[in-house]
């Protein structure tokens, strides 16, 4: 069972899409941020301030990242980083898992 | 902004009702442990195994507790405590956000 440890928990829910998609802000003593999230089934777009990695935990997603004409797909687990100040598609098509990681 | 520190947080989210229930679980120091929720709008009935502290931190919902016959209205924040190896059902109106203690 994978954790963090010696982390803080932020206790609110950060809410889009009608709660759609959710997460908890994990805070590390290094002064990083991940969020743990869920999206359920549905077509969203999202755009970054820093650089991201999402971790796929699980799910069932394709993903079209800034600058690409081709969706990438993921079913079960997988990975991919979007640069800063982009915007990025994803069509999720069973409630999906995500550890994002913000980057400098 | 209230935040858990010094806590483990399980990577994996807890998923139920496809994912219209999910939680991530935060482990503290003392070896307690709650959860952190989002609930979508549904009809739910849930099971306790420990007794529960329930605090809604956003949201709608109307509550029906074991051995009432009254639902009782959260709008907002509230809270309610279910008793041990016990049912209760939830009417989730919008989106709502819990923190949910299990005490001994």
């Amino acid at each position: 069972m994978s954790q963090f440890n010696n982390v803080s928990v932020v206790k609110q829910a950060n809410v889009y899409f009608d709660g759609k998609v959710t997460s908890r802000t994990v805070l590390f003593p290094d002064g990083t941020r991940k969020t743990l999230g869920i999206m359920l089934p549905g077509d969203y777009e999202f755009g970054t301030d820093k650089r991201e990695v999402m971790e796929i935990l699980a799910g069932e997603l394709t993903v079209l990242l800034p600058g690409q004409d081709q969706w990438l797909q993921i079913s079960g687990t997988g990975e991919f980083e979007v640069p800063a100040n982009a915007k990025f598609k994803l069509q999720v098509k069973a409630a999906t898992d995500y550890c994002c990681s913000y980057l400098d």
